[in-house]
């Protein structure tokens, strides 16, 4: 059994190239749900259908989110009305909105609607919300108000400077009810190339999380998401230097350090393994970019070996 | 200032035949909202959008319900996941329930949400749901569950036996804030074409709805739906005999006669009118299927002349 802890793009890439090399049934996301928001009344999962429509094979492959061949009838009526629709939400993902949410009234678990979903959509890993329970992004704007995650990323491009993250969990917020056998059972535990503040973060405010992958540590393998001082895709570079953290991969080291085993970094980054290992992770170093489906069977199977 | 009762379909033709006779800012529609439903999460108010979508010249002629050139994306995908699906909404139409749903969550009533709909699609008469809070019309069936009223409309086609009626309302429920003044103010109150029981039903389940309504009696002329003891569309004539009443103009009459004075029945009912008249209740007879726009003015000139 591998589990993987899982956010957004970089995660579903990171699951699809598991794919190729462990059968579905063996591998278990355990992904963020900080990013969810409700809208227009409806539940959106971002992170969760991003891993489900990429491992559908349905994602839009120009954007990385949202499904292909889409179709914006619901959102271009809403504009005419002038509604809110800086939340791009196509016609056919819109259908899993609403599914979820009624499944949600109806009273089923997020845990079991994501199942449900994965089913229709024919993914057959298994998807874990990190919880049912709230759990929120919220990062403070410099001079400026608290915002929920996707306000800040999508509504206001994360192009504001952040002062501060938080993650808004209610008193009854635990893990889901099989993410920490998941993290105890998985041979290896996989860190995807997610943000490790805002997609990885939330996942570790989980309460009961930390200790769960404290135990495992010698068993865990994290890719880092930055490779040469960036991020391949959003904020993370910049959100890390805002927030206090050397955007490199020595500060995923050091932010990964308590938990963390074994860090995956770039080809790009062999000059820094040293200083990777002087945090006390053992480096991995290999081609960590995922362009192709190859490249990404070809990463799986360096974090498969990647252990200590 | 006319004001008018309204329900769906047969409330909105009669609208449209009174803005043909009346300019737009002196008729004021209150309209049922017993049966609103949440479903997906998304605030759906049935009566309300027909009017709307009938008086932009909208509405699909073929369905009486939904927007003329609808397409299906969401609902096709919404089958494929096998969600619920028994209540088909339009892409365009749910943009109107997006909207609403979303400025219901930011804090606007129900109220305000429908002017700012009603102005969205160029509507210019004033719509009022008949309050701003909860107001759910509830049928038990012959031998059954107590279901919602859409789960019997539209789930059910309404060809299911009834045993009763309710309008459930919350201890704060009252008329929304112009709703008293327009039937105090309305120079003639009139009672559109509607099903008496469950599309005017709930209007007067309104605490502070029926005693406003007994005030005008004189003023008030309702339009009878049903025509020679048959609704015209919907389940009225078969709801009536259902609930004890007897499915003709008489029974209409006998049912509104404690706050209507007048009752317009169609020619086809003009043997009735003496026993109408017995009820208590002026009669008028004329024309009243709206075939056509012209008919549909020509019932709102006589109905405008009908008090007593």
């Amino acid at each position: 059994m591998i589990t993987a802890l899982a956010g957004g793009v970089g995660a579903a890439r990171m699951l699809g190239g598991l794919l190729a090399e462990v059968p579905a049934d063996r591998i278990t996301a355990v992904v963020n749900t900080g990013d969810d928001l409700v809208l227009h009344g409806l539940h959106i999962s971002p992170d969760l259908d991003t891993v489900m429509y990429t491992l559908a094979g349905a994602i839009n492959p120009d954007t990385g989110w949202g499904l292909a061949g889409e179709s914006w009838r619901v959102m271009e009526s809403l504009r005419r009305l002038g509604g809110v629709t800086w939340f791009n939400l196509g016609d056919q993902d819109l259908a899993t909105h609403c599914y979820r949410t009624q499944r949600l009234a109806e009273g089923a678990s997020l845990t079991e609607v994501t199942a449900e979903l994965y089913a229709a959509f024919g993914v057959g890993i298994r998807a874990l919300p990190v919880t049912d329970r709230p759990l929120r992004t919220r990062l403070r704007l410099l001079d400026g108000p608290e915002v929920a995650f996707q306000e800040y990323f999508v509504h206001l491009h994360h192009d504001v400077p952040v002062s501060a993250v938080r993650f808004e969990v209610g008193p009854d917020t635990g893990p889901g009810p099989a993410v920490l056998d998941a993290l105890a059972d998985g041979e290896l535990v996989v860190v995807c190339p997610s943000n490790p503040v805002v997609s990885i973060g939330p996942i570790l405010a989980v309460p009961g999380v930390p200790e769960a992958l404290a135990a495992r540590r010698p068993d865990i393998v994290a890719v880092s998401p930055i490779v040469a001082g960036a991020a391949l895709k959003g904020p993370a570079d910049r959100l890390l230097a805002e927030l206090g953290f050397e955007p490199s991969v020595v500060g995923v080291a050091r932010w990964y350090a308590p938990w963390v085993g074994t860090l995956v970094i770039d080809r790009a980054d062999a000059g820094l393994a040293a200083a990777v290992e002087a945090e006390g992770v053992r480096c991995v170093v290999t081609d960590t970019v995922m362009a192709t489906p190859e490249r990404a069977a070809g990463l799986a199977r360096a974090v498969l070996g990647a252990r200590g």
